[in-house]
């Protein structure tokens, strides 16, 4: 399912098979209305542009921390992208003309692969532990791992800038 | 060391107790001029008022990672605040009015201690790992999991709003 590409390169130990220095709980679930990695988008801005919601659904033990969430605009969601190598170092997207180490990219493959989608809250439901979001580019079922509020104070970098071409 | 206060709770269940769905690996540390709790600024604003700079020192695996990171200004460093209670899920902020869902707070106290540092990068050294970091909120010799380049397409979200007063 995930292939080599040329100039690819894999690290002589791999993450997945390491013993851990510290555990995730999975605290809720992704629904999306994507199913297969094929058809979900690669991005924030790919997946708003589809024009399809989708929903994050918090399990009950973890629902009285949504208690404030509702006065906010935007929200980090922090998945785990279980389904992934962890073991490539330098990887060569599809549509890059070079590789790039892992570091230097936004891909699920990583040594720790968690994933971060900035997203839209439609709405907050602390009884039911659901919170509607204006798109996700994640896969139906991602695990969920956290929720921290978007704050523009230390979230939004007017100066940030992006390597020419990318 | 880290007192209950009014209004606070604490879930039946302990993220820290449970087996774990998922294992972290550290891939590095942080290097910071922060030794106790008691000094180490509160978020990404506070560091940068300090004038401190710090550094993150990434493990030798992980360093061809880093190629192509050195093209942008500013990354999400993502860290494991492995000193931290977990099954705290009402909290009551020392400056905050009123007591807050854990998920509507950027507190390092949560079900998975997931750190999210946004900060401007001075300088990348692949060959010893080092990144050069303008500063950052969090204590010296914290573990570090993941890197990623900051998108202002997908991050950078101008109409961002918090609720009044926070």
């Amino acid at each position: 399912m995930f292939e080599l590409r040329a100039n690819e390169k894999v690290m002589a130990l791999d993450p997945a098979a390491l013993p851990g220095d510290a555990h995730i709980v999975f605290i809720g679930r992704i629904r999306s209305p994507w199913r297969e990695r094929s058809e979900c988008p690669k991005n924030m801005r790919a997946a708003l542009e589809t024009g399809q919601r989708a929903s994050l659904m918090l399990d009950p033990p973890y629902r009285e921390g949504l208690l404030g969430l509702e006065g906010y605009t935007h929200a980090h969601i922090f998945t785990w992208l279980h389904q992934v190598p962890r073991n490539l170092i330098i990887q060569k997207p599809r549509h890059a003309t070079e590789e790039q180490g892992t570091f230097a990219l936004r891909s699920p493959i990583r040594p720790n692969p968690v994933g971060l989608h900035t997203a839209r809250l439609l709405g907050v439901d602390q009884q039911t532990g659901v919170i509607e979001l204006e798109a996700i580019d994640a896969l139906d079922g991602t695990p969920v791992i956290d929720i921290k509020p978007y704050f523009p104070s230390v979230d939004l970098l007017a100066d940030a800038m992006t390597p020419k071409g990318r």
